[in-house]
């Protein structure tokens, strides 16, 4: 077969569905707002009598539930319309694991436009134009709608930074929604938090440590992680979510702070989207780079290794991992010396 | 296991990758522009080698393969790339199949913005600010990218309609880019193209036709299919993915139209993204059916029973549908009566 019938043989359709992939984002998002995963859950199982409970025209119904069939969030039997495990446990509003709200910050229309020319963000190896200003609004747009997405993740990881009953003073940094905060407090007791984050940020992690019922049992400190006086005296620390923005050498300066601000024997608890070395796998931890090539300067999906060494070189002793799963992230672990 | 616990072992991670998925479309658009494909087809694998060659960061390089690798359309071994067999046919530019430019029209700002808000184009079931209105500039940026996307269908289409050597007058409707009349008039020699568009589009369609050889046989009609007048005595009509714009109220009207043109027994060439009666297979053209809705006020994919009824009702006799594989699209063809 010469070079050019065998080009002649492939199938442009793939690249086609993924140079339209701006219509999966807006169309979950879509069906999200629409509240058809609920619908459906509830027994309208068709175009038809989805139709009327979304206000929409029934042929509109079906080429959605029709696209979101083919990229398998929906099944589809003889007309009936069913939902996928993960939309049912996850896009259903009588879910108790229910995260739609995150279809608000991740398809924002600030977050979309990041990657209006990723051949500049390639060229420049980050962002100009990113979301790491004081106060950037967007952190607030991050911390209201994404605490549903982390809240399997932030109880998993209080089971291993506390025990219960045991009195720790936690620094919850950058704390965002405060879900890593509010579930040590949560899981134990004897915690009291203290949410470090931008004053607007702030704002969202005390209305959920309230609603969560811990009031009383929580401070804040408001202001970049990098500035503040973080006090001192902890027995943990978390940092969720917060190193993949920085390079390096800037976690490391930051890293050392943190050493500075636990007793001795304290713990630093880091949570990661984590590729492997092979930074293609798995699939969350390695596609978590373009995020941050998108929204900062010299962020980074961090390997366990490179975390690791940034521990390390802050004074830190070896970490270990701990699975997050079914959350696809790793929460890492390090005592500053005794 | 309980509803709660069942639930609490999924996996946000797909539901986070299908939001996030308009990087997908924007980060394939920026390796096109970077020549990624085609430096790794030249032999520089690695993002060391590969960045020079954009004038990028070694960084970015990196954070742009593996995104891409993770999504297959790069692969990747002990730190060198290589081109998934699609991407090596297609996005290399030495490659004879070369279709990157369809990149500027699927992520061209205005049809993503398209699908801002998919929730009311689901409620109207259409879009009210569609692609449809008279010179609209986005058919001359389809006309300019997407020859490509469509040469392989269009030269086997072409030999599907007319004889080689067998005078032939043939209108092509809509015809954009002219590829379908194009190949019809390389593939017989005896053949006269007419080519209708708006005007703009036009210049685009007679660039196309002299740089491949057909001057002096090709004419244009310029202005709406529904308000020109065709002339009559035709072969041949090609209605080149021009059908899904309308409703099928209106698609009768405009083949009754096509009918009275033709000459009795002439054809008419449907070319159509189709999906099967079950409208969610195969992908391509289930998925279409998304795009009619984004950008148009009642359009759609149509079934082949759909396409045969529109044709049966204006008169034509019964359709055959002809695969235009590797192109995965269906050309439909149907005599008008002798």
């Amino acid at each position: 077969m010469s070079v050019e019938s065998k080009t002649s043989q492939l199938n442009p359709g793939r690249i086609h569905q993924a140079l339209t992939s701006y219509q999966l984002a807006m169309a979950l998002k879509g069906a999200i707002e629409l509240e058809l995963f609920t619908h459906i859950a509830a027994g309208a199982t068709t175009a038809a009598a989805i139709a009327p409970l979304c206000q929409a025209k029934e042929k509109g119904v079906r080429v959605l539930c029709d696209y979101l069939t083919v990229h398998g969030f929906l099944t589809k039997s003889e007309g009936a319309y069913g939902l996928a495990p993960d939309t049912a446990a996850l896009l259903d509003k009588n879910s108790p694991a229910y995260m739609g709200s995150v279809a608000a910050f991740f398809t924002h229309p600030v977050m979309i436009n990041k990657y209006r020319d990723v051949a500049t963000l390639v060229r420049n190896g980050g962002a100009t134009d990113h979301t790491l200003a004081p106060n950037d609004g967007i952190w607030v747009e991050f911390a209201r709608s994404m605490a549903p997405m982390f809240a399997s993740s932030a109880s998993i990881a209080a089971t291993h930074v506390t025990t219960p009953g045991q009195p720790a003073k936690v620094l919850d940094i950058a704390a965002g929604h405060g879900l890593f905060g509010i579930h040590v407090a949560l899981h134990n007791p004897a915690a009291e938090i203290i949410f470090q984050d931008w004053d607007n940020v702030l704002d969202v992690a005390r209305a959920n440590a309230t609603a969560m019922g811990i009031d009383g049992r929580f401070q804040t400190i408001s202001g970049s992680a990098f500035e503040v006086d973080f006090g001192t005296g902890y027995d943990v620390a978390l940092l969720p979510n917060f190193l993949h923005h920085f390079d390096f050498a800037t976690n490391v300066g930051l890293l050392k702070k943190v050493r500075a601000a636990l007793k001795p024997g304290g713990l630093a608890a880091i949570v990661e989207f984590v590729p492997n070395e092979d930074r293609v796998s798995p699939p969350d931890g390695a596609l978590f780079a373009m995020r941050m090539l998108g929204t900062t300067p010299s962020g980074d999906a961090y390997t366990l290794a490179e975390i690791d060494r940034m521990l390390r070189d802050s004074g830190f002793s070896a970490s270990e991992s701990r699975s997050l799963a079914p959350a696809p992230q790793q929460l890492i672990l390090a005592r500053s010396p005794s």
